[in-house]
């Protein structure tokens, strides 16, 4: 077929340009996707700013590629298949079957693979839209594509028809959140882990802290706080259910603790997420927290540097429970996509992409995304 | 009565004097012991140093007061009573009873001592032989003394007859690794938590560290690897069952991680206790550990600085399960103790004390205990 | 004073009748509480019954005492005081303030009180509305009364104001779900435990199923089936948030099981919750469940009998985590109230309490409660 | 190749006889075994009476097929393989390679593969030595014989070879002991699940007994109680370490549960762990137990039969964590064969093999394994 498929491709860091390549060949077992949708997620704006190591000192470590066609929080339908291909549950998928993709290609053969449930750390991951190059074939290896090359074996899973784009295109997000369920998991009542009512306190409202603040309240939590430095994104935390706001910008640390110690009986958040991406502020969330508090650090996912902390009061005397997250179990799609179908009218899912742009316009869309009063910023295959 | 009490006073940062005491009226429900044995604890050096915040940055923040009589690992006699005073598991206790004591006096009533178990955060905890001033009545409030005064409704537990004072006087010790417990409640097989054999490494092993040492191998870790800068300890390590050594001294960091990465299938520890009291080393413990391991922070007990960290590299990519510890469940001294009976034979808890003074002695005590090739440097009231 | 206080007394089983009693002498640390409203609990109707044995096997085992001043789900106001007395938290009450109350009145020194977080299991626990005989002082210990005497070291908790009596009364209700919040606790993604948008199954939909109901939806249950006898109590769990409803008189045990597989993609529910009370249900119960799924036995409060099992096919081959339950943590009140309070326009809490009589009418309020087709039945001391 | 294999075949229940297979032709990705050592398991012994549902009531359920070469704990060496054989964590295996295999061949597709940990639930699940009859290709798929074909993807693990043929049989019976790692897992101090020091109760130590008796050992059990009805099997259990035994014969239920009471103060076991094989001995085994205890149900592997419980007594009141297991996550092979390295000299393990045969004695084999009085019988193929 002589067709040609249209991406946005990262060319270099601070570079975007409109590339064409060609139909490919399916391999066996291989899938091709038609795009609805593809959102630009942190990691991708930290490659385009040229900060990009991910999975950093780990056997997983990677560096960004260029030129590469990045996105891997896609929606999209199968239009063309090379022999069968099932979904994650192993149940066939056919032509037209609209679906989504966990991004990571694993080994299913390492050490991590074979002994950590739903294959989070495989020490040879691939992953769509971040580690292959789109100077060779397939070329269309992520979802800033009109099309998308599906490698054999990887995790699809069928999204429901009702699911509008712009809402199934945050279901990766909200899969990351996972590590919200794994406190709840070491809850021991009000000891410990995330307990019924706990006081939230979440850094940074992006999407991947509005996605934690929406995970965070349907596991049953009690007063949600969110700081940020946006009012616009304070806002619209208000909109998803936080009870109280901070904005960093107006407000000092001694302010920020002050109030927070007034809100919890002068002990600190049970529970504090790192959204924001920034290791500076780190400190000050550990800060926050009350003794034998939960500290989920979900927001550095490359490598943006170093921060200094007190051993004795950040750590030890806090008696802190402190949970790293890079990646999710790919075992929580469906049920994601359960909790999204059920949660519908619960969370203005609406305001999650604030701008859409067609694959002609990814400079602007990059740009867009950069700037701190925007939300999700998304690539829309149905704009021209 | 007219009796006169002797103790060994730390009168400043650096200084320390027998002193004498009045014999004590003992209030309503309190008692009175006769000390065999009271340790000198690596808080205690670091307060003689000056440099001593205890829990630091949480309600419970405490700061050195000078004179004290230290002393909070403690073996002795019931001597008097005034009035019924029961043990921790409300059996009553009888003059001639041989006992230890937990050092924490809480208040039971604050949200801590209302909703933790054991009791380990209270937000007024009073301390033996840390928060009270010597020159003030009952003024023997620490175990460097012939005898000790026990205000009502402590914790006090009754020690068997046939422990020797140099194992009974590693009682606390012992209970302040319930953190590897801990670990363990959250094992979910391999993937997370302290599985069973489990590589553990430990940096320092010191007196604290090789009570951890004791701890995981009971609860059925696989290589332990000590890592110190003394070879000394090292020995000792290896004498209490580490499997493998390194020297700080002798190694670069890169050597460290290769020989820890080889004894692991190239992954790193699964998990690593930091009982150094150092904050420094905690990076380099982080980076020795597996992906998704279990980092023990369980060394800086008191306020012993700074130290710098990749927040991507160090926590997120490692997807960490951290626990920072300062404190004990209380309610863990009995079965610690049952543990130290039925393992008697399987370590050489008889080297755990390496110096042993009378009260008299106290400089040159406090003296040895700052040598790092010395662990565990006792006053035992015996020697006169 | 001479003041008489009018109680209903449950004076054997099958006998309701209304008596009065001297205006209680408070001793030191006691307090009078004059009550609002009390509750029928399902242990009051096995009273009433002649069934009682609570807590049976254990070394707090009780047996139905008479003539009893039952009531154990309580709100009211503090009218008198000798000394000062702390609620839970350790703050002082005041006379005027509006409480509930822990039914448990527990040793704190045995065992189960220094060992098991929140005091659940006391040995020598003795329950308010259920241990007391009324014919002895201080005669008024249930909440089946205009005046209800506390005594000292109660676990007294404050309740808003804002809070109708309706509300309040099922403060206690609310809490002994924790096994559900444990569940969670239990939780390692979908394999075990409580996971999120796990469907949950709950045999029996009276007050103690709905109150489940509301838990588990708070806690992210994904679809919710009520199974239950009455038409009326399925439409009100329907009403509660239950997403299928199974009349067990309109089906075979065959028909409920291939409904079940049918919404579970031919699994079983991945919880099932009994709250009927009934022995016999349980083995469906376990037969509805998936492989590895989780079975909350939250409704044999008292011995109601026995049942038949298959120990290979409903606990081995089901791989089943099972959790019994009598009893909740003393902790939870607070926090239990803090849900009630977020979640109050979630759910229509108002149906709770079907029916209200006056003390006066206790044996028409007895014989209502016993009838299948009511809810919770309440003495409401505003009515005369 | 003309070569014939030679094996015990189960006829149907209650006959063994020796039969000759044709050397089976290796489908790609296949291997054979030669033969060292094959265990007579506890399901063998069912399948032989007759008695054989495995997996009752799941969707993995299992009837006995006859003829049967049975066979499922194994051990031997790789002796031919078509194209490439990976071990469970993905490394080349080669021709005379020591091997152990896991006897289930999973799917890896349905929803219990996708969502479980280690695989342990798979719902079309194949049982080397269970499902496959022996009259039709390959034929050898039971340990019982002199070569065992291996299908591709087969779960296969090394076993080093300083480990006698008499210990590596018993690998496969050592990782079914994983619940107690899990009740360690749901450990939350004293209160639930299994901790430090805990009395351990074991109800029948055959084989699968004192398998659970050493994990509970190395997890760091306090006493552990043996009850059996076989003064052989008692005293067998005191040589791995029980510090009580119990003989069901010599005693009655209520001087049992005194016994066990007088133990533990006054509260029963805090662990019971059913390893009889027999319904019948569940409810006492929840008699022995305190309250808030766990009790592990790991005997009835297969259907034996129904018994009676009082669920108030049993489950409610007893606030029972009770966990059901057949199978084990097969991710759990490596760290058991590290264990079984390790604590090499703390255990007998040369008694866990009383007899061996040849395959030539297989009706003497059955027999012998069915007395009471003996322990592991095994078919040596070293003896002709």
């Amino acid at each position: 077929m002589s067709k040609i498929v249209k991406a946005a491709v990262m060319v270099e860091p601070g570079k975007m340009e409109v590339q064409e390549f060609p139909w490919p060949d399916l391999e066996p077992g291989a899938m091709l996707i038609e795009m609805e949708m593809s959102g630009i997620c942190g990691t991708d704006k930290h490659a385009f700013k040229g900060e990009m190591i991910l999975y950093g000192g780990t056997e997983a470590e990677q560096h960004a590629v260029f030129p590469c066609i990045k996105g891997h929080e896609n929606i999209g339908r199968i239009v063309e298949m090379n022999g069968q291909y099932l979904d994650y549950d192993g149940k066939p998928l056919n032509i037209g079957d609209r679906v989504t993709m966990c991004p990571n290609i694993i080994c299913q053969r390492c050490y991590y693979c074979r002994h950590v449930y739903g294959w989070p750390y495989c020490a040879d991951n691939k992953t769509y839209g971040v580690y292959f190059p789109a100077d060779q074939p397939p070329h269309i290896t992520g979802g800033w594509a009109e099309y998308m090359y599906i490698f054999p074996n990887s995790f699809i899973y069928k999204v429901p028809d009702e699911f509008p784009a712009w809402l199934a295109v945050n279901i990766e997000l909200m899969v990351v959140t996972s590590n919200v369920d794994r406190a709840k998991g070491y809850m021991e009542f009000a000891s410990r882990g995330f307990g019924l009512m706990d006081t939230v306190l979440i850094q940074g409202v992006g999407a991947m802290g509005l996605a934690h603040l929406i995970k965070a309240r349907i596991l049953g939590a009690g007063d949600i706080i969110a700081v940020d430095i946006s009012d616009f994104r304070l806002k619209l935390a208000k909109g998803f259910g936080a009870d109280y706001t901070i904005n960093v910008q107006k407000t000092s640390f001694r302010e920020r603790l002050e109030i927070v110690k007034e809100l919890t009986g002068g002990r600190g958040a049970d529970m504090v997420i790192e959204t924001t991406g920034l290791a500076e502020v780190v400190p000050e969330g550990l800060d926050l927290l009350r003794r034998g508090g939960t500290y989920l650090e979900a927001g550095n996912f490359v490598d943006a540097g170093e921060t200094t902390i007190n051993v004795h009061r950040h750590l030890a005397a806090k008696n802190v429970l402190l949970l790293g997250n890079t990646n999710h179990p790919n075992s929580e799609y469906y049920r994601t996509i359960k909790m999204m179908q059920r949660y519908r009218n619960n969370f203005p899912w609406e305001k999650f992409v604030s701008h859409r742009f067609s694959l002609d316009e990814c400079r602007k869309a990059m740009e867009t995304s950069l700037d701190e009063e925007n939300l999700k910023v998304v690539f829309d295959m149905s704009k021209k």
